[in-house]
């Protein structure tokens, strides 16, 4: 007798060997139609593995995450497949399933891959498909493996590192892979294809080795899907805030400055300090207080930190002096300067908890070719802040901070998120810092908080840092896509490192805790996310341009002006529009630059002292004196909480 | 006959050589017994030295900065004189007047000075004072000079470096010094002596050298001066930032993260950010757009600005990357940045002016010895903005500024202020960069809004910097010292070395002209002359601290805590006194630590939702509800212009 476990601790009991196809038509045979992989005792295989002992049993379909990585690396085998075949001389190397789609990694030789080729690869590939081959998987000895391959130094290079008994090919109609295993029962289940891309890539991902092609490309079950997909991406495309960046004034990049190193436009800079001062005052309301620390500091400090030992080599190189043998380094976090400034007083428990807050920019080297719009750069701002407190303050501090971050989602829209809570591996304690008891209580307090703030969490074990466990945030996007943005971290090292501490109650010294967190993460890759989510249509507060004024006629220009300055005068912030156009077209532009308000002014506005108030999207509110509409303006744009 | 001609442009004849004192002579008695020194034709000389053709002369007294440096430079022949009385071995250096007073370098081998042997310093100087000598000075010839000072290897070094026929010694009473001239008639009219200190120096300022002592000192010609001058002194050293920076929680220094790298405590990071909303909202006022740019930029960068053939060899080292090529530096201004950021857009005469606004922090290396508080430090923020103008517009943004500069000086307390014009030298007009219509062009501006803005302004020839002429503000602080603060730099450099342009009226590409300007300079600068100018007795708007709430007993705590709640939302800041001390023991901490408000609360206030206030300096102000004290409050914090 065979015991099948299934996810929800049903077991199911066979007499012979059984596949997860067998399991799943003891279910349903609905669920048979459906199931096209499955994950056996934590390894993910085909339907139709046979399992000949007890063993726990997860049936996988497309809406599976892991159903779409076995759909998508059986599409990758189609993909090499229809490639060989237009290029007998191209040379495969790896091929994997990712979030979005697989690619595989080519060596096409001199031969360049256009979108043209596109075409009739993806055509070949449906053609492939359609014959419906299985998948079948089978052990092969590393000698004749290695004879297999003896001209595909990639693949040789990847055999080589394995273990005889471990390397298995997979054949499927003509086409035979180097594999692992994990496909779909059959190729016939793939009923659209489409190319995204070619691009270059190094193998091994080392810059000193060849440059591969590297083919990305997505597959679906249904036409409708790759069409729901493809219009997804272009509007993804739209809202591409490298694109908005660019179209609305926001940041630009100079190859003189460097690269990964924005420079923040007018418009951006007013955006990005609004949002500073909106953080800030929560901030200060939640009792942190605001620190300034430098850019740069003494590499001993990095040294005694110890982000020297463990990132020094990869990071921007120290800064030497001219005659001093002194040398610094460009900050890459705040903690350590937020610690010399907990030093600077001398603590009791009574003056405990500590918050420490700085809008901090820190600079990361990253290589160039990983760059990418806001969201990758080598220079960036956190919204940082360091609470120093007691074990035994750590729960209320975590509620504190979540509470903080769910006011900060919620005032930007963000409603849909999750988190995840990182503990230690419970079988390698040996791996963190900190005594059992402290990290207990951590590893409590997170939970605890996390429960009563009612949040939607996973627990995954041995995900936390080696300093503490850690509480992350990820928010969608009005697409569906997943941002990671804010974390909280628990840090017994640090303050064990820069010798922290604190008079308890009972007199003696004592190691305060270090919370690190960051609701935003940094502000760069949140106003990433932020014209991604909004397409640039920003609540009403954050607009950097709030209204455009209209003069019907040059005459009323001057008219235009003095309510712009009235206006301004009021912190609400825009422009007037001066060009010699028709209003119908001013306000069309209006409309396409996301400006909230369009206001008209002729004769009769400039004779009764108003203005014409339109609403993008609202259309015409009437008219009204500049008193009403301020009025007006400042509850429209209230932060909602 | 001889023509003498005096500042006020009067020509006075003689019939023969005459010395300044003949001159002081024939326009009263009373001149000449003040008359101390003189400048000839440009040259300081002693109020004996013969004329014997026409010259322009200003007669100089104690109370012209000429007439101090002739009294100081002849006390540091005094001092001389005295310490190789008592030391005959020591080697003397150089010895000039400062600001305030003079030093003398002097190797003492292995002998160290203590503050006991500068009493009997001071005595013996004032006792050879007394025998009232005169000053001769006399012409030597290179090779005499050499024998006269065969064991001293620094007056030979210097020697060495003049040209026979420039070498001049001076003698009075039993003493010979190595000397140019420009001494006071008699020894007799210095009355008064102190020795403040002695400190190493390096001999010609560097390293590598030997370490001579440096013994600074002052002299009067009236012992009540130096009375006055000791108490100013010791008003200075409590109104020190570095003291008051300490004890108010404005600043500290960490050794791990580096001398000259200023870390701003709450206190110190409440206070700039007052300053720097306060200077954000009159630049927003003043049509100014805010940016923000990353702390450092590729060599490139720099090397296109020029700062790095400039500046290069003597600042914080290229920072290198662990694989590309790149090389990064800290900024050590924010110009380069501006104009890339200028680059972004394409603009047209209708557009301009641009005014890029930046809080920016920038990094120059200062050896550890030159550092001193928050006036000479290795990172520091500029209110920074540049102004990219047609060159018709330079003169009302020059009245912009100087407006803009005025408000703030005024806001802050500042009303006693001089300006310096600095322009080309006319007769070197080859070292300057740009066409003369534009540098014309450029000082008139200048000057006409100078005058325009009725300041009270010296013009400086040949004090231009080679990119174009300037503007430069002065403030005296609340015990008379100067202190260089705002700026306003013209400069033809940039936009040329930038390939900056805007579109003409004519359609013609044309260069923008660039104006670099700061009024407060940096915010560590001008926060640690504002903490010596109010000893921390800030304006009550800018106070980091405005209130203390002083429960009469811990009963209190609780509607205390409220109260402080309640003004906090108001954006009122301060803090609760929970000590557990008399009252009257509060009030007069307070009064101590400078806060502004004491609001005291017991039964009575409780019941009543009041608070009984006091004002520091004022006294008692009455119970009042929290309400009307926020009303008062926010019309007694506002800004005053």
């Amino acid at each position: 007798m065979i015991k099948i476990t299934l996810p929800d601790g049903s077991i199911k009991e066979f007499e012979s060997a059984v596949t997860p196809l067998d399991v799943a038509k003891s279910i349903s045979e609905g669920l048979a139609r459906n199931v096209i992989s499955a994950l056996v005792n934590g390894t993910q295989v085909e339907n139709t593995t046979q399992m000949t002992t007890d063993s726990t049993v997860q049936l996988l379909t497309w809406n599976d995450d892991l159903g779409k990585k076995a759909f998508w690396h059986s599409s990758a085998h189609l993909l090499a497949q229809a490639i060989m075949e237009f290029y007998p001389e191209a040379k495969l190397t790896i091929g994997p399933a990712i979030e979005q789609g697989f690619y595989y990694d080519v060596d096409f030789g001199d031969e360049v891959l256009s979108e043209k080729d596109f075409e009739k690869i993806e055509k070949k590939m449906l053609e492939n498909a359609k014959k419906n081959a299985t998948f079948s998987i089978y052990p092969v000895s590393k000698a004749d493996a290695l004879k297999e391959y003896a001209d595909n130094p990639y693949k040789t290079e990847l055999i080589t590192n394995l273990n005889d008994g471990e390397i298995t090919f997979c054949t499927h109609e003509n086409f035979t892979d180097l594999c692992r295993g994990g496909h779909i029962p059959a190729t016939g289940i793939v009923k659209a294809v489409k190319i995204l891309n070619a691009a270059g890539a190094y193998w091994r991902g080392d810059e000193k080795n060849k440059q591969l092609t590297r083919v990305y490309a997505i597959s679906f079950p249904k036409q409708k899907d790759l069409t729901e997909y493809l219009e997804l991406l272009e509007e993804a495309k739209r809202r591409d805030h490298r694109k908005l960046g660019r179209e609305l004034g926001i940041y630009a990049f100079s190859e003189k400055v460097g690269a990964g190193l924005p420079l923040w436009l007018p418009k951006g800079t007013a955006l990005r300090k609004k949002l500073e001062e909106f953080l800030s005052a929560a901030q200060k309301k939640s009792g942190y207080e605001f620190v300034m620390t430098p850019h740069i500091g003494s590499k001993e400090l990095y040294v005694t930190s110890g982000h020297w030992d463990k990132y020094g080599a990869d990071s921007f190189q120290p800064i030497k002096t001219p005659n001093e043998g002194e040398e610094f380094m460009l900050k890459p976090m705040n903690c350590p300067h937020h610690c010399e400034i907990y030093k600077v007083g001398q603590w009791s428990y009574r003056d405990l908890p500590k918050r420490f807050a700085e809008f901090g920019t820190v600079y990361r080297y990253e290589q160039s070719g990983e760059l990418h719009g806001l969201t990758r750069v080598r220079g960036f701002t956190q919204d940082d802040a360091h609470i120093f407190c007691t074990p035994d303050q750590l729960m209320s501090e975590f509620e504190n901070v979540i509470d903080l971050t769910l006011y900060v989602f919620k005032s930007l829209g963000f409603e849909d998120f999750v988190t995840q809570v990182s503990l230690r591996d419970p079988e390698n304690k040996e791996k963190y810092i900190g005594s059992d008891e402290n990290w207990k209580k951590a590893e409590d307090a997170i939970v605890q908080a996390a429960i009563k703030k009612g949040l939607n969490y996973v627990v995954e074990y041995g995900e936390a840092a080696f300093y503490g466990p850690k509480l992350d945030f990820m928010v969608k996007d009005a697409l569906g896509r997943k941002w990671q943005l804010g974390t909280i971290q628990v840090d017994y090292n640090l303050p064990e490192r820069f010798d922290l501490w604190y008079t308890g109650s009972d007199g003696e010294k004592h190691r305060p805790v270090m919370i690190h967190r960051a609701p935003f993460g940094s502000m760069e890759r949140f106003i990433a996310i932020l014209l991604e989510n909004t397409a640039g249509d920003f609540p009403l507060w954050l607009a950097p341009d709030q209204f455009t004024i209209l003069p019907i006629s040059e005459k009323y220009l001057d008219y235009a002006k003095k309510v712009s300055q009235l206006l301004e005068n009021h912190d609400i912030c825009g422009i007037v529009d001066e060009r010699n156009e028709k209003t119908g077209r001013k306000i069309r532009d209006a409309e396409m630059n996301k400006l909230p308000f369009m206001l008209i002014v002729g004769e009769n506005e400039e004779l009764n002292g108003t203005i014409s108030v339109r609403r993008r999207g609202e259309g015409d509110l009437g008219e009204m004196s500049v008193e009403d509409f301020i009025t007006y303006f400042k509850k429209e744009a209230k932060i909602s909480n």
